[in-house]
């Protein structure tokens, strides 16, 4: 049975910020500029918390419910067809009550099935892939999914940024905010997109996670340790390959010929980082769809940023493939798309 | 088609503390005790930290590893067999990685699907739901489902429990720490048990979460704010009839008699509640199976500890409900079992 794309929709907190405006908040250097854009090349990103008051003008729920909203409107879905909820986050506003919950509240919805999945960039994938088999499994009919994630309350303003090791300054220039939303369906909605494919491979064994962020409790909030790592140099040899099979196992799996995809849906780390995997994919006649150089990574928002940029491109029998990859215990992530009418 | 539970495992941390263990510790007057006796009464629970010396001796991947291996055994199930992994916590050891990936590491299990919800007294439920309808959907044929919680990054052991609140006090009796796991699969085990039935809604549409359990990160942490409260008012008045509903829907969905009903798995909030909502789900001829009273509320882990009592008692013919509530942001969760063969 085929589950159909039908719509999405996304949300960024605030003005974009660039790097000068980055490093003379922080006091840095014009070669810590230039670093970061050699190194990385995510020119802004956007933050749900101010950076000159502090103040954090978006919660998680905030951004999420907006999202959630443009997507069953640009579907034209009342909330109460939706009976079934899946978000990724990796920063949940609280632990209990999951923030899905609270979403579903504040969209009205009410009476149905809510799964929150704590994830990271790999996130909006694993959603899709829950949402998508869950349709499948027969009980639901129509699906909102969520992917968002902010750095709010990571961003400690007060830091000596010049003073972190370098694997948690990229951490702080690689992510934005963000909030993406997608209605997925049994039927086909009005631009008859098929969502084909979805798969999700944690393949973390014996490895040491790329990315940690962490979390405190009330028994340990004042202990002194790092609030998240980024080991940038495994991310840069591991991600590019493991797209790489990604995309293969996609393609073989329905088995379609490279040469006939029409459009790519990169993981996007960064701009340099969406530059070296474009290279590695190897699919010179697809169209690239990228985002992050204008959205910054937003994690388990940023696939519904990608899919906003592709849907009204599509026309009938373009297909199309998203991957991600989650650094975090390596988790390769792949979706197909597929324009079977009108 | 019909999913089948192969087994149960779990792990409790520690050794039981009694109500006077913590009255002791917190320096509490003998009124306490005989408060929480005649209003919660769960006489003992587990915690992966030691109150004297305040060391955490078990972090959650550690009593989720150790339930996964113990599930496994009891299923004579082989690591490498496992190709879903889902698991359900409110208290994971980082945002990121998800505990779920670091716990199939740990297990051995590689290339495979792996899920972690953000959920509370429900997501046990919710991960078994999650895994029969992945089940279902054809593409895994054996899940390991983990649920697990530990209080141990909640517990500030230097705070004074008689300065606090009431809705703080009874969240810190309620709760201990555990970890269960369950194999499911697509072929009848060795004790034919059919999982014949999940079911999971969020009611909360306009109410307010009857339980709060915050995080605090890098840029909050030295914010000063309740880390956990419980509204135990709202709790007991909304759980009873909310368990009572989701029993009815699990009956009418499969068309059972109430009075054919061989064995019930309550809520297990405390030993108080559990009394309670017994009495309203109204099936007086079907046997009792709870835990809490030795187990502590472990939150994810608690229907484990009810299956693992279960499953040996189980003959054929025999079926079995279970319920469970989520006062977080309200949540019905329920399911059924049958005993098919051999």
């Amino acid at each position: 049975m085929d589950v159909y794309l039908h719509s999405a929709g996304t949300v960024l907190p605030g003005p974009p910020v660039d790097i000068p405006t980055l490093a003379k908040r922080f006091g840095l250097p014009s070669v810590w500029e230039q670093w970061v854009d050699s190194f990385i090349d995510t020119p802004v990103r956007h933050y749900s918390v101010d950076l000159d008051s502090g103040e954090t003008r978006f919660s998680l729920t905030d951004l999420a419910t907006t999202a959630g909203e443009r997507a069953l409107a640009a579907a034209g879905t009342a909330p109460d067809r939706i009976d079934l909820i899946v978000m990724g986050t990796s920063s949940p506003d609280m632990l209990m009550p999951a923030t899905v919950n609270v979403v579903a509240d504040r969209l009205g919805v009410d009476d149905v099935a809510t799964y929150q999945l704590q994830s990271g960039c790999a996130g909006a994938v694993q959603a899709l892939d829950v949402a998508r088999r869950l349709l499948r499994s027969g009980e639901h009919r129509t699906a909102l999914v969520l992917g968002a994630d902010s750095c709010a309350r990571h961003l400690d303003l007060t830091v000596d940024v010049s003073a972190l090791p370098p694997g948690e300054q990229v951490n702080g220039v690689l992510f934005g905010d963000g909030a993406g939303a997608a209605v997925l369906g049994t039927k086909p909605g009005d631009n008859g997109i098929a969502l084909r494919w979805t798969r999700v491979r944690c393949v973390g064994r014996g490895r040491e996670p790329g990315q940690t962020l962490n979390w405190f409790g009330a028994a340990d909030r004042h202990v002194d340790r790092p609030a998240a790592v980024e080991d940038y140099q495994a991310v840069q040899e591991a991600v590019p390959p493991l797209a790489a099979a990604t995309l293969d196992e996609v393609l073989d799996a329905l088995d379609w010929d490279r040469g006939e995809l029409d459009y790519v849906l990169p993981p996007q780390l960064s701009g340099r980082m969406t530059d070296a995997i474009l290279a590695r994919l190897d699919v010179p006649d697809a169209r690239e769809v990228s985002c992050v150089r204008e959205t910054g990574n937003t994690g388990n928002a940023l696939p519904f940023f990608q899919l906003e940029r592709l849907l009204p491109h599509m026309i009938t029998g373009d297909r199309a493939v998203g991957v991600a990859i989650e650094s975090s215990k390596w988790i390769k992530a792949g979706y197909a798309l597929e324009k079977v009418g009108p």
